[in-house]
């Protein structure tokens, strides 16, 4: 098990060369048992902090379910995720309910972001979820469970994504919401799901308490 | 200690709303404490595993520098590298004798490429230093030790960088080596530093024994 490289057997080097790639091989090879053994000790330190934090993320669940529309005022006051919500989709996020986000045990391999809704006139689903396979096994892969639009309440029907700003901003207008939640082209480099998960399940407070600024000159100031 | 967040002190709440926020204010500051816990505790890992390699990557330079021209030859015969060279670089990396990368102690602020050469008749550095501060002290930045040019080598004005292919190979052809060494403009996206860091250097064996099979093409198809 010297060596993964059938080149070294060819033996197209002269003696010393060839004694000498087969030395660097097997420091590679010791190398890279390290980085193996390194990458499982930082999994068993995330996994571990994702115990100790877990209660109290679950004690903040408990806590912001008794404010009244916390998630929806936190994510519509975000300046990344609020452009994305069309018109009909802030009516929809008013029966937002919980937002949670599960990463997988193996924090590596993926995560799912949960959207509760309460009845609402738009769908009857009570759970949307969007599920992020990243491991190591596959090629990465989202999905999302499908939406079971009342009569002629689709909003993916109705909706024209906005496009008027620029950069970032533009990036992200260019996708409604739901256009967002039913996309899966490019699972790892989706920028709403990390956004999501890295920012406003993150800390969600600072959304809830402080309105992006900016909301307050009005809506696109390029037209 | 409770809240970081002025607008908590307004009381612009109802006092039950006001409690609940104060409480989900207190469940993110142990959250967060947690969070520093963990990368102080990942940063000693990868320390650690830092201190454990380190000896591989010493022995593995010792047999390096037995091989002729290994480092030339793996740099040269990298897919994403090759690209890079001009002309007259080629022939100024026919006296590259060692490559090396450091990583800062704390590993999360940065790291120093360094380009060893012999006695050549391009310029009188014996080692060539790009490096990386991308701490979280101020805004990233990147340097380069100043090359001193032989009279009339100065490389970077001899060379017009290429930009005949497409897509990835057209970003890393827009730059010749030494238009990339004095670049500064971005820091946290230097694709090539990243690609000597955490490819070549990881693994040159690799790119030494194997040529890109593309190059047998001939260059520039499009052409
Ligand atoms: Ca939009
Ligand atoms: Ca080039
Ligand atoms: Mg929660
Ligand atoms: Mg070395």
């Amino acid at each position: 098990d010297s060596t993964a490289h059938p080149e070294l057997e060819a033996k197209d080097f002269d003696e010393e060369t060839q004694k000498a790639l087969e030395e660097i091989d097997s420091c590679q090879n010791e190398i890279e048992a390290l980085n193996e053994q390194a990458s499982e000790e930082i999994l068993k330190v995330e996994q571990k902090f994702n115990q100790l934090r877990k209660p109290y993320f679950d004690k903040r669940a408990e806590i912001i379910s008794k404010v009244p529309n916390f998630w929806t005022t936190a994510f519509t006051n975000h300046p990344d995720l609020n452009s994305l919500l069309e018109e009909g989709e802030e009516d929809c996020f008013q029966h937002l309910t919980k937002l949670d986000v599960e990463e997988f045990e193996d924090i590596k391999s993926g995560y799912r972001l949960h959207f509760h809704f309460e009845d609402n006139p738009y769908f009857d689903n009570t759970v949307l979820t969007k599920e992020f396979q990243l491991g190591n096994l596959g090629a990465p892969t989202s999905l999302s469970i499908p939406i079971r639009w009342k009569d002629d309440m689709d909003l993916t029907q109705t909706n024209e994504p906005t496009c008027t700003r620029t950069g970032r901003k533009r990036q992200l207008d260019q996708r409604s919401f739901f256009t967002w939640y039913n996309d899966h082209v490019d699972p790892t480099s989706d920028s709403i799901a990390e956004i999501i998960k890295d920012d406003l399940w993150h800390n969600p407070l600072q959304y809830f308490l402080v309105p992006d600024v900016e909301l307050g000159n009005g809506v696109d100031d390029e037209e």
